[in-house]
């Protein structure tokens, strides 16, 4: 191997299948072996085959991946960069245009809820960053219901309640925290800043938040567990790895580094079709657009399907005693979706569920967490466990109502996600830090609002629930024809303007 | 202090925090000590330091506000305001096209609605005051909820009933009035007509009806009072004061001058969030656009909580037995919002509770007044209880069927508060007349559709309220893909234009 | 009186208010003292105060109409026309759009349905035609509803029934017909057609289709029932005149001249506020747009209120014995919309009602026809009823499928009709004539396919109405910024046009 | 007859009704005595009397048609074809600008999904054939629901269920496939691909997908008998003839072809008007457009009329036993659509029933087949039916969810007819054979998402069908002058393009 530096010429001979070199942060590796193994496919390294593949490869791998998996022999040592030919990257109109946006960027104090810092990001992200982040399974159906479940709640405030003083702190598995909201787990935090995961690390440290490590974050576990500070509390979110030895090396390393609770995530034996995902990466396949057959289909299956081929499909209940083995952590399962399943989790000793649909990008149709709630929390009540575990949920949540609506409904807490994504790929953790004030703002005054002074008041009394009761609902298709020949009615109109 | 006048020069000097004097419809006032106690923050008096304040201060302070709430010793005399350096407004093309827009509206008579003054108000009033009057509070569900949950009740009208003569005159707290509805309470009305409140005096005695003087007026109580002629009948709505002096002096000058009702806001403990007023003042900041960080939420916070902050949130039900021992005057809780709070007003002694949600602009799915109206009425007539209280509702009364479905269902009357705010914005004292008389044209017509005569005639037989059973219905989200591959049926085509 | 013709000039100096001259049809009138007695106001006479008034006056005025209300000494006589000065017509570019639209108008064998005439003629014809047939109450929901109420019945279709052979004929008040369906009374048909109601008896006549004449048509009585052929059925649709022996005079001329059904409408004691047609009109009235106040409100009222003072608004239950002494005629309530109505009108012995709402055009948010139906006909057919009185329903009936449903619930009959007079006014009696022939073919193709040979087989079995249980139903505003903020999904884009 | 070729001058003298000859591929044909009999009308043959009509010809019509149908002596022999003189085509902008985007299609890995094929598909067909695969009755609602009605059924799936293997094959009629859809008889392929139906056969055979051949094919049965491959398994879909030994004999040529399975529709005695089809014929009529009377109707009724002319509307339940002594294989009916007549094909002893309403395109309002699905399926259950016969559904299916839906609820398999056409039409077999992909992994994935290993693991408990339950929706038409007043939020606004 050699030590001295090695240049752009000496790696870019190894271009193709029987020997394929790339560069990663200045350092050259002899993938040629690992090629048909690479989880997301040969085709994406293939690409790279004999150039820096840097820019590509950092948003969705650790810093120590190449540590972990490549093999040292075929780390190849640095790499003199100045002799490496810069691509010379070609002026992609809409990346023109997106970067003419940045330059415009409304001001953070412009947003105003979390909404705002979705439309901001869509307009700034690069295209396939928003795709991964915004993206659903199928017609995107579940992912949208997530929020407007929480419309067919609707209050029924009290008035003339003292709430000179509200308090919203509370507790989750048993951890004191500012606001019954923690920020839950996604993934690839690099695609959308490049500092990553430790953005939110940062910005739930100032706000007293909760923040929940995700298996597949961009920054590595310890980078996230590091840049906490004090007593700031982080949970672990776990993809159970076909081998459980590993596995267990993560639960017991997450325990070992203070993690306090265990989230193992269940809803996604695969992980999703996300069709906007996928879209986004396709064009960057440029070549062969006209190929057809059967094949083609395996390919360009988006950044979920790249990152997640060793989540193991058959885990199921008979592995929990074990997970309870190997850690003190209190332990939540994370995708709950069924009554059901919720009072297995509690028979089992579980300490909680999060009733979840993994933010839409699972299986399409799938309830949201709120309605799944709404009909747990009642048989709960009726068997005296609602006090045995913990519920959560996550999806859809926004504004600070429709956490007051899980909470009336007797939610523990709920989970974030996306918005934070949103708020630090636009604004890093200043845009988190205002989100999480947003939300805090707004709780302050919709507490007073429904008369409630501490999370101990907010019962189920204080919300009407019917409109969950019709199931879920869509209109007859409208006649198009009717429509387009009515002549609707028209306001006052403005005189002409003076041609003189 | 100086008796001479003060010259613009004299003032500019003072253009600090350091020292700072503004000047106020002529007059110079040194502001110094009072800029951190100031209700709508510092910094809007930081800008017209030096300068005159006079169009900014104007439309959100009673004209008494100086005197009240500057010691005297701050007050500096007259200025000679020829001297004063004339702010040079740049042309704001918004604002250019706006005045375009005033110069072609539609005639008076071409509004044939309460719409109709909406949308020219949209069009010609200041953005900032339009802000101000038309936000509600979050995402404005609740705001439009009021108007279409009228869509949720459908007649059920009676044929064959001699309607010659129809007479919906009615009483209201002991007060024969023309029609049952009132101008309820709206802050702020300089924003929309420089003559403010008084307008709307004017034209309610024309039309024989009932106004609730506003807490938060930009006419001071008196001028409303002074405006009113003959026995024409006014209330007062009031927002507790923190010094609980302040408000036993403001009701018993109210009963002493002539009130007839006395209207607590009970749904406001604190002024809510409306982003649309926030988002509009936002603009002003102008300077320090990209600074960052929680201080910011704290700015530009809209009209509402500038001039809110004296309002008492640890108001309570404790406190109704003083309310009744400093007036005679029936007492009315407005912003009620659940059955159990209207029983235990009832059971207080109260005389009345307005089922209101503060139009919107409180707190974001509450419930709209005709629907907990809906609820309440069956409640209190199996008690034997729907004389022992009025019950008003106020919130999307845009038509009189709306009117006429809350009188079915049991309500003695109805607010209607923005319409008149549009109609007074664009065509003053003739806009809100109209508006006033286009719902008696209404009213008289739709009773005779109905076959109602007179008021008593207004029964729940009359109405279909199926609607409302299935409580607040949202959809589920389309697929969008398949809309959008849908081909919808054409319209026969006419021929294409000859191009001879 | 002068014998001699009278020339332009002659009638041009009696252009006031003090003496007041017109022509209509080349003769002179002297309306000066019958000025305060227009129902349609002053103001559109003065208008043509000394000039060629016809155009205006042709469709809204049956032609017998100067002899019966004009003293004969006001008969000016003959006016030599070419002396008359014609008003030049300002060329109205919306006119010149109009015209250019007529020329290019869509081949009659193009429209497929009903609605596709409605959509011609929205084009097609004047504005203020348009206006009048098209116009509904208020927000026109109910009239809209009508036809949407239908999409919330379905068919529950019968397969393997021979339907070679389909016979739709039916009889209604004892008389055959082809299909059933009959043309509903509406007023004023030259506005859309220079022939006027003759246009749809010939059409009725050619396609065994009975006409309901109505009241306030543009042809005379006599006219109409001079235009049917052989043993066409007639029905006399009245409004109930004030003075009753005009009412009784009309009544027994159309027993004596054949009509053989008599329906009286009874949800019109006031005829409707239609804000589509007062708008039509405004913009005719040109001038003082910028007047103000109150009495601008009785200005402009579009053409409904021109021509309905004379309708007696006291009419009630106890004037029914009263028509059933004048007339053989069998008896029909038009306009019934509660249940309690309809058994009333059985039990006084009633022929028939007409389930409607008047086409929307009276009271806003009045219940639909078809759903009032549902209701009836369970509570008659409990009662053993269902023979006793023939229901009849109209309102929003576009397609056969309408027709069927309203059958299979138990309605004798339906009458239809906006869509013949928007056939009428775009392709005359030719238009008309296909209308009808759609709906024939419809009909024949939907017997079969819901396995029914005849009449008689169309039963509520064949229907499911689950969907009208739930009462009117409105969604939840939707959150506008999270429609903003969300993606949709996109279609497979096709590549770039190549530049070159 | 003529044994040397005829000239294009030879047959072109025979361009009228009196004597017309026509070519087809090559050879002329003497038409004049059949034209009154073609069901498709004279009009149609007559545009091409004396011309090639090989074009026109081609796609609706088996290649022996005209050896079966025109007798030998009117077979006029072979044309030179240089000597007939080729039509100019007139340069049709709309036919320019489809040939455009044909060369830009989107790349066959761009479709991620049925409804992508469909998008694609309606941009590249010719218009009258887009017209006939696209349409459906009357306004399109019920074709437009039977999809959106399986938005009313949600998911619950099950968690931690051990998922690593899945298997969806499973048996139809007795015969082992490989996903439980089927390939759906529908008409003439050839509008949409050249060589017709034997495209889904090749790719059906690659899939191991069941397919049914329709009566109304472009290819002939045999022709789609001979393309299949080996133990490939193939239904006849069956339109019974008037003459019911043109049936028998087809019906056994199918079974002594290999035929498993006999599906006769009954859903279509006549089959339906769908107006987007017949829009898109009548441009073709170009002439007489001014034509107008009641005849005009009876022309341009589209393909679907033209093609069915022969089918028996006098069909019914009597028929049943001849048709089971006439074949072993199994018989299915197709298009059942109420309870009734599914427990009554069960009674009869037939093998299954398609619950369909045959695309939407015979009588709209027609139920979906998954509602009606959930209806029969709990009374076939109470009645421990469940496993006498099969129950299929089509119409509206397109993501593997539906699939997952219908089988959880008791269907056997489903149905897919249009996005095979779409695929097959755009991108050929490779377009079918990747749709088929995509509902393969879509099926493995959200088999795993729910729980499911097998199909036998599909039962009710994992769906939630409440929003079934409300019946049909439809909602209150919206007040179009709120909507038009009402200013929607904004969201942070991008600052101004600098315009230096």
């Amino acid at each position: 191997m050699s030590k001295g530096k090695l240049t752009g010429a000496d790696v870019a001979q190894h271009n193709s299948r029987d020997s394929c070199w790339v560069i990663v942060h200045g350092k050259a590796y002899d993938v040629t072996e690992f090629l048909p193994e690479h989880p997301g496919g040969q085709k994406i390294i293939l690409k790279y085959a004999g150039k820096d593949a840097t820019e590509e490869f950092e948003p969705i791998h650790p810093p120590d991946t190449l540590d972990k998996y490549l093999d040292s022999s075929k780390h190849l040592g640095e790499v003199d960069m100045n002799t490496v030919e810069q691509e010379e990257k070609v002026a992609d109109p809409e990346e023109i245009e997106r970067q003419e946006r940045i330059k415009r960027m409304p001001p953070l104090q412009a947003c105003y809820n979390l909404m705002d810092f979705e439309t901001v990001a869509r307009n700034v992200m690069k295209k396939t960053a928003w795709a991964y982040y915004s993206s659903g399974a199928d017609d995107e159906i579940t992912m949208r219901e997530n929020h407007s479940a929480f419309h067919k709640i609707w209050f029924r405030p009290r008035i003339l309640v003292d709430v000179e003083n509200v308090d919203f702190s509370t507790t989750m598995l048993g951890t004191k925290t500012s606001i019954p909201f923690y920020v839950t787990a996604t993934a690839l935090g690099k695609l959308g800043n490049p500092e990553g995961e430790v953005v939110l690390t940062r910005a739930a440290h100032d706000h007293d938040v909760i923040q929940m490590i995700p298996t597949l974050a961009s920054c590595s576990f310890d980078e996230i567990v590091d840049a906490k500070k004090g007593d700031q509390v982080q949970w672990l979110q776990l993809y159970v790895n076909k081998d459980r030895e590993i596995t267990k090396r993560i639960v017991q390393h997450a325990e070992a580094r203070g993690c306090k609770g265990l989230f193992i995530t269940v809803d996604a034996p695969q992980l999703g079709r996300r069709e906007k995902d996928m879209r986004s990466k396709f064009s960057d396949a440029g070549s062969n657009v006209q190929a057809t057959g059967g094949d083609a289909v395996d390919r360009s299956q988006g950044a979920a399907r790249a990152i997640s081929s060793f989540i193991d499909p058959s885990l199921s209940w008979k592995d929990i005693p074990w997970f309870q083995s190997i850690t003190k952590m209190p332990i939540v399962l994370k995708g709950v979706q069924r009554v059901e399943d919720v009072l297995r989790a509690a028979e089992m000793g579980l300490d909680g569920v999060v009733l979840s649909n993994h933010g839409g990008r699972q299986l399409d149709t799938a309830p949201s967490g709120i309605e799944v709630l709404a009909e747990v929390m009642p048989i709960l009540r009726e068997r005296g466990w609602e006090n045995k575990i913990e519920i959560f949920i996550d999806g859809g949540i926004r504004r600070s109502t429709d956490i007051l609506k899980a909470l009336c409904l007797g939610a523990r807490g709920v989970g974030i996600g996306r918005p934070f994504l949103y708020a630090m790929s636009t604004y890093g953790q200043a845009g988190v830090s205002r989100a999480m004030q947003l939300l805090k703002d707004e709780m302050e005054m919709n507490m007073r609002l429904i008369g409630a002074n501490k999370i101990e008041d907010l019962t189920p009394s204080l919300i009407d629930v019917r409109g969950l009761s019709s199931g879920h609902h869509a209109s007859v298709p409208s006649d198009t024809l009717t429509l387009r020949a009515y002549d609707p009615l028209q306001a006052p109109r403005f005189s002409e303007k003076s041609k003189l």
